[in-house]
């Protein structure tokens, strides 16, 4: 069974832990902090893991796969280290702070032929999943847009601004449902409590297919919505997290265009049909993460949330950011979205 | 009092004439349409009013004030043509299709020393009046950013885009809100039933105080938004429109900073208090707008949505309309937004 | 084309004149109220109605079907005298306000063999029709309960208590979707404001095939419930009046019992599935019914609220009512519940 | 500090078992089960934890207070043993399946002075406390009515009914915030997917002051309700434990009575106020609970939801099944309601 040790018991590591622990696909072997503190609670929690203060000395131990849960700016640093010591790296989102450093990781990765592997946690959750089969299977019909909407007060990140935060969710969602990166996007945001660091950002996209989408990332906002709507040419589904009941709502909605029988103006009727919210079971999506990762690193499967996705994920908020407001008065951009 | 004349009897018309009949201080006198069929069915209701189906001999008739509800194309003439034969001027919204022809309509009128009045109807709905009271109070603190969404499925409009028939709305009342016009703005959008008008659309804004703003339109959503939310510094409201029970709700929630006692980082702490949701009055918006233009006609008061307010309302969807997706690929482009 | 006149122009009158003004299906030709203001608004407005203040002479008039929206106290009166003039008689819910009269007026209708139909309005609105398909189709399995919630402040009726003036709503409901009239019933209520008038009450009732059903009704509510919730062996439905977007959702699911294989316990398993709201199409009530009258004057068919399904309604309200908690301590009655 | 022993490792235990480990106000010294593997769990779960499959051993042991977490045919039997042998008691709900045992409870802890406490756990949590505050500072003014909803799929329990299950809940709920025990009422309920066991019922409550209370609870219903509506002469209360974001919304709604003027009838009028949510502090009801019940037997404090509240609890059940519409047709029932 594959031995996997985890790096980094800060605020979502003890998550990844409890699901290691819990799966029966692999076994927990050990982690590593350079928090004393955290790097006990774990191994009373848990007495088969053994602790590591040092990276190097836990890169030494038999673990065959790394599961790096620490702050952004060192992922980079940390997967390499794992990779080039012949390990399998599962590296939290965003893989890295920076696209040419998640380009590196990719090719590293291929090199050595080991899985890369990054923790998009919710493209592994029921209601995405059963978005993405709708869409694949046509029921939507074309695809005209997509409209994302990630608010509430709070958690202020030290590290990161709102784009890095949250953006990262839905742009990940996106790609995972379309299947394709955007050729264009822009940002529009304001740092409204702290002078360096932007807390509401409006994010356009564009992709190859002529889809355009839309994300409205705040985390200075009364109410908390988790809403995503999706608009096809045949059917039109929206997926709201907060909604308890059905996450998942499938409207039989539309316009049809009539040809103009002659030399008329086209003619609109609107298709106004059923809703159904369809059964979404009751899966939690950090272990099926978790075992997907085992999965891969045992059979050699490309990950639904490979490096390169993660790559691509961290290339689009490069590119939206390329063309924030602030720069709106640069009179030296050629152009108004960014292009990759 | 004051003899007003209706002059289109359309969609919209028959509310207006609804309204002019229904007030006490007004008379409703003549109204005017091209086509027979509808002139008859409000001649009929009103038998009081007098029908013309030539504006001219709409315009010689003893009416002191005209209102407009006639397509959006025809506003400029018509109501050039009223103010040159001395009549105040009632005009639905928006008040041209060009903001070069409102600022002739604004000259016209000071002039003439008559009443030019955009019919921005939801600036007089109780709602909207009651989120302006709360951010000129000072109750919300600093505005930092708002955030506007309308969509639904239809009504597609025949000679207009989703731009001019819906974010004509949203423009209103942000500038009605924050008492600036805005100096940068951008839309991106896409035309997806029909090949020549954007049937959805996402606005940026930004005001001279520094206050951004966001507004998604759509007549291609499956369920129904009007939902606005003004995030202050000290209090955030939401309004939403489809809450039959309570339409505003304010929130007393914010981030505060807290200066750092030496070289540690800056503190911030959540303010998580009450909300409340203020008592609403009844009132008809529509009829509290036909008022205040008679009241306008008679003291010579300004209005609240003057014709210098529709002209900077039309300015506004031009602006924006400026730096649509459809220019991002045109590198003349010297900057992300346009600037007025 | 059937002649109808119309009396009693008070609270509801306006709405019967409006569609029967409307309907290409009849004609409205006589308008009948002892309030002569009353009467005159009404014929200004529908010029070809002749105006009565007296019901003879309205009586005398070619009128062939009378509509009769009055006080309850006078429905009795009222829906006899047009009855022995050989008309056909539509009158307001409740038919009468003692089941003895409503029986009476049954028997004459017999008799005269005209139409004696009651408004229950809520019997032909969109909803109300899709859960009682759902039940007759089957789709529900055996109906284990039903639970009908109407409440909110206001408006307290003049002359009667909220079991007559909310539950004949529910009760009509009840009647019509389970197709059968309850055995037993009792009600529980409370006179909060007026010391002689309950202004909420909860009603139980119990049906010869076994469904059981409750209905809160309130006066006094800070919000507003329409919710109605029935519940099947196979399926199960709620259907929200104040959900403007999806007033039906019928719920895939149940508890599947599993006979035990051996001398262990019964098993219970969930039976979780797909949520769906069908469309209701968008039609107006009242009109339909006005349209269902005159298609039962004319060809003899049997009103689906006929008069012995109003009557039904009236005897249901007067079971509860014996057996309200204002009697709970007279040690002579001998049931819990009355019995019919 | 008071050491804790825990007696039944089943289906709530296990919560229990945390919150002693994680407050510092005690010591989770022993835990009681039958079953070795629960008893394992927890043991290795909480190393200083001593495991006892023996009750009279576990009592033996130095634990100074037992919190008992089993069956609740079992509640009686253990609660009395560890009475006698001198402990402090914790007994979840409800206290025992009879009133005269819970008597003989609370006679026995009144003779051994030692505490005893029911796990109400309702009423140690934010918002139940915030209702009670609201009422007993009178802001409501006189309370009318209470109407509770509890409804939802599953869980079926194997041992009792919808009643012992769920209304035991609202039931301690009622008896809090009023402080009065009712003396009069019924329950009508049926048992739909097993013939022995009740699944849905209605219940009625009279007490002294007048107030009246009902109280709707099933374990068939496709929707999940938690919703309490207090509605009180100055104002009205609804709790809705479903709402993520407000659960207590207090409006300022009511219905004013104007004295007649002369020999006219009385009249209403409404008072339309604000609505306001009180902020709810975010505090763990358990914790909340097992930390009163410490001070408690540290102090010889009278718990909030003391042997005698908890005794209450299951006479009303009592009191209710006493009427039960099974009941109906036996014609020997002197009286609508049971008396106490």
């Amino acid at each position: 069974m594959l031995k996997v040790g985890l790096v980094g018991m800060g605020y979502w590591g003890p998550n990844l832990a409890r699901v290691l622990n819990q799966s029966p696909k692999c076994e927990f072997v050990a982690a590593c902090d350079l928090n004393p503190r955290n790097l006990d609670k774990i191994t009373r929690q848990y007495p088969t893991v053994v602790g590591y203060r040092d990276f190097d000395a836990f890169l030494q131990s038999d673990v065959q796969a790394v599961v790096i849960a620490t702050p952004i700016s060192t992922h980079y640093e940390l997967a390499k280290a794992a990779l080039l010591a012949g390990k399998h790296v599962f590296v939290e989102k965003p893989i890295a702070d920076a696209g040419s450093k998640a380009r590196k990781l990719v090719e590293l990765a291929n090199k050595t032929q080991h899985t890369l592997f990054v923790g998009h946690t919710f493209i592994y959750s029921p209601p995405v999943i059963k978005v993405k089969q709708l869409i694949d299977s046509g029921d939507l019909g074309d695809i005209h847009y997509v409209s994302l909407s990630r608010v509430n007060l709070g958690l202020y990140q030290s590290d990161v601004d709102v784009v890095w935060d949250l953006a990262v969710h839905d742009v990940s969602i996106l790609l995972y449902w379309l299947g394709e990166k955007p050729i264009r996007g822009a940002a529009f945001g304001r740092a409204c409590v702290q002078s360096e660091k932007r807390d509401v950002a409006f994010l356009w996209l564009e992709f190859p297919s002529g889809i355009i989408a839309h994300n409205e990332i705040s985390w200075l906002s009364p109410q908390k919505m988790r809403r995503t709507c999706v608009v096809g040419s045949k059917r039109m589904v929206v997926y709201d997290d907060m909604d308890s009941a059905e996450k998942v709502k499938v409207y039989d909605r539309g316009v049809n265009v009539k040809e103009p029988s002659n030399f008329g103006e086209f003619q609109l009727t609107y298709r106004m049909g059923d809703m159904y919210a369809p059964y979404l079971e009751n899966a939690e999506p950090l272990l099926r993460e978790i075992e997907h990762f085992v999965a891969c690193c045992e059979q050699g499967v490309i990950p639904t949330t490979s490096g390169e996705f993660g790559a691509q994920v961290v290339e689009t908020l490069e590119m939206v950011n390329r063309t924030d407001v602030a720069s709106w008065n640069t009179s030296t951009m050629s152009s108004v979205g960014a292009q990759l």
